[in-house]
């Protein structure tokens, strides 16, 4: 690999080419009409406009990219995450234009998208699923009688589905009946496929993920990060390694994650996300094998939260991707990957918490980015910058290092005071309100508790 | 410790404002009439203008920082590096006025403060020394004696010196007799003190140093650092660990330092230096103990380059030193300190390397400082911001990691890249041009080697 396509833009188009720059493997950044002065369009090699503003008339056009790619003699593309990153068909065009896709195969992304058939890999491969239908169900008949043997409450999903897109909690056979076409329709529109399945719902759960790098040959895990603080379904505070979560129970969720890549030849970086009952971990296991972790989906691109594992592991990930797909067999032995310290990463997003978290756009004035001693900002945010409408959010990710938890957190507190820009509201603010809070500090939360903290703090505040 | 002055400015106050922050302890900067706006004054949670912009009229006044202390209701001050940081008196003032002095005793900076003392100190604690007079000469016939002794080319050294200042390589009689009175009369008037002692001169050397805590009861290191990169004797690019240096010679000089920090009951964080015989190091020890190793001298505070330690042992210093200054014991045994990967920092100053480094000082334009995956920037500078001609002209210190030298040279050359200030000349291009050089990535080099690349790129360039 010489030369690098970046199918992407923000702060992951900006660490892409760091990563590919520390190889020596120079780099093409695509960019919209709204991208021409942005971070990752000035840092690379070289720079190619491929459409409009909006990401449907540029960063998600195939051809616009291939034909960058081929103008500027690219032998590779790396997508980042969201955009192109997890469709299939544009890892086989990428492929079919003779260059290298820095992921999983075509196939791979195809099988692990389809969120039923990776439910059946992973049974498979002996890791546990949340009980739930094997597969897709024909209708809203097939949906109740499941229903009834699985339990309520049960989370009724899109197979095609993925963003937490798709998705109905539902309590009783009336709320199944009544959501049911709903959330079909939905899934129809939004994937072009109306398929639905059903899980059991886990009240109080976390959300843990293995990192896992594969060579087709073997794969390793780089132990897990903690999710669960998430608001409507995304992530807002992530850690490496997840607190709380007992020795036994990472061996044996990090091991599943590892049969899993086996078990289907994985390529590349990749997460095995799992649901943690809070309950079953918290409690006696009896001495058995560790009960109360349930597989429930791949993600087969590089993640947002990958510093926090970069941090503790001192593992490049990107690089290790950009390796792999160059043809290097994997580098670590899984006895090689060690673990210090605690990380912890916080989303700083362009919205007002204020006003319901509605994104804020606009032009920004003065910066200051939190900086020193295990502290790293990855952002694409200068000083009297643009905060275009067209994108996502995400300015900064503030992703600080600690020999253990507390000193992460205290690091955090600083990181987060540093951190200002003028002209636009930003999150910074909720997320230094919320290090201070106790529950935080004992890691005593699950997969509801910051929506819950949002919703008390709303009232009171 | 609750409330902590900080007796300095530029990128060490805002270091030791950070450490202190991560720790909960609130600070207080002071500032010159010029720093009025600069990032150490209004990170800190209080500042205090302490006179004129010369340091001689401000940083270095005891009396001003005693009084700010008092009045803002500090319990403890710390000097940084420079200023009155190994001023005896200085620690003796902090001591008296009742407030907790971050470094060792006052007694502990004047025996280590002399030269000949220190070498003394060492010999008496097994530590290699260079082969000299064991203390000051009476006079230049004494010194030719001694000489004559020693074997040319000898150093002609200032007991009371310090920073490089005071002396002279001579490479016989005759030299020396010419030299002896200029230099003896330079040290008495720089450092009130005209004694001088005498060393002999290795040629091909390198400047190694270890890093060492401790609380007066015990003493670890942090392992060492590769110092050799030098010109005018002023450090401009460090490494830790030591690349080439010999298990087996590491061992030893780690000892030897831990040793003489036991014989003194050492307190606080210090580096002990060496010079290390590259032609020994080099050559075959004929299986005996390792030699070639020779104390220099130990200094008596937090370095410059005390982050490349950081990042490879994953521990805070300057947090360090403020919990044993607060009186905590040591939190290290030595088997607790492991190190990883290896770090390299660059001295980023704003000077002109086109006009024999002269310093720059000016009004700065826009700053774009460099970041992302293992980059570590440690800076007062600020777009828009002035460097006033009162002050050293360190502007940044580049600090990059690596799993290994090669990864951190290559994250070296990016960081490099992306570092860029307007309105004044820096020395970011000349470090940059030096990380390809064969010789540094092969670490094929001592403390003559970049002067003479310095000298022979101008003749060529």
């Amino acid at each position: 690999m010489r030369r690098l396509l970046v199918a992407n833009r923000g702060e992951i188009a900006v660490r892409i080419i760091r990563a590919a720059r520390d190889l020596g493997i120079s780099t093409v950044a695509v960019h919209s009409k709204a991208d021409g002065a942005a971070l990752h369009t000035r840092l690379a090699d070289e720079s190619v406009e491929i459409g409009p503003s909006p990401a449907s008339k540029s960063y998600l056009v195939t051809d616009a990219i291939l034909a960058a790619a081929k103008d500027t003699g690219a032998d590779a593309v790396h997508p980042g995450y969201g955009f192109l990153s997890e469709r299939a068909g544009f890892a086989a065009a990428v492929a079919a234009a003779g260059l290298a896709f820095v992921g999983p195969t075509a196939s791979m992304i195809e099988r692990m998208g389809d969120k039923v058939a990776a439910r059946e890999i992973a049974r498979a491969a002996g890791v546990p699923t949340v009980p739930g239908t094997p597969g897709g169900v024909s209708g809203v008949d097939e949906a109740v009688s499941a229903a009834s043997g699985i339990g309520y409450p049960v989370m009724l999903k899109a197979a095609a589905g993925g963003g937490g897109r798709g998705i109905r909690v539902v309590h009783d056979e009336d709320g199944l009946r009544t959501a049911f076409g709903q959330a079909s329709t939905e899934a129809q529109k939004a994937f072009g496929d109306g398929t639905m399945y059903l899980e059991r719902y886990v009240e109080r759960a976390r959300h843990v993920e293995v990192q896992v790098l594969g060579d087709g040959a073997d794969a390793v895990h780089l132990f897990e990060r903690e999710c669960s603080l998430q608001r409507r379904r995304q992530k807002v505070v992530e850690e490496a390694v997840s607190p709380g979560i007992p020795e036994q129970v990472r061996a044996a969720m990090t091991t599943a994650a590892v049969n899993l890549c086996r078990e289907v030849g994985y390529t590349s970086a990749g997460t095995v996300e799992f649901l943690v009952d809070d309950d079953a971990v918290g409690g006696d296991s009896g001495g058995g094998a560790p009960r109360g972790f349930f597989f429930i989906e791949m993600n087969t691109r590089i993640q947002v939260e990958h510093p926090t594992t970069e941090l503790v592991t001192g593992i490049d990930l990107v690089a290790e991707q950009l390796r792999i797909a160059g043809g290097e067999p994997l580098r670590y032995a899984q006895t090689d990957i060690e673990r210090r310290g605690h990380a912890i990463e916080y989303r700083v997003c362009a919205e007002d918490p204020a006003k319901d978290f509605l994104p804020q756009p606009g032009n920004v004035g003065r910066v200051t980015l939190p900086s020193g001693p295990w502290v790293r900002c990855d952002t694409w945010l200068e000083p009297d910058g643009t905060v275009p409408p067209y994108y996502d959010s995400l300015l900064a990710k503030v992703v600080v290092w600690g020999a253990d938890r507390t000193e992460a957190l205290a690091r955090s507190r600083r990181a987060l005071d540093e951190f200002t820009v003028s002209g636009i509201p930003t999150t910074a603010g909720l997320l230094r309100e919320l290090v201070d809070e106790d529950w935080v500090a004992a890691a005593d939360f699950h997969t509801a508790t910051l929506e819950h903290w949002l919703s008390t703090r709303g009232e009171t505040g």
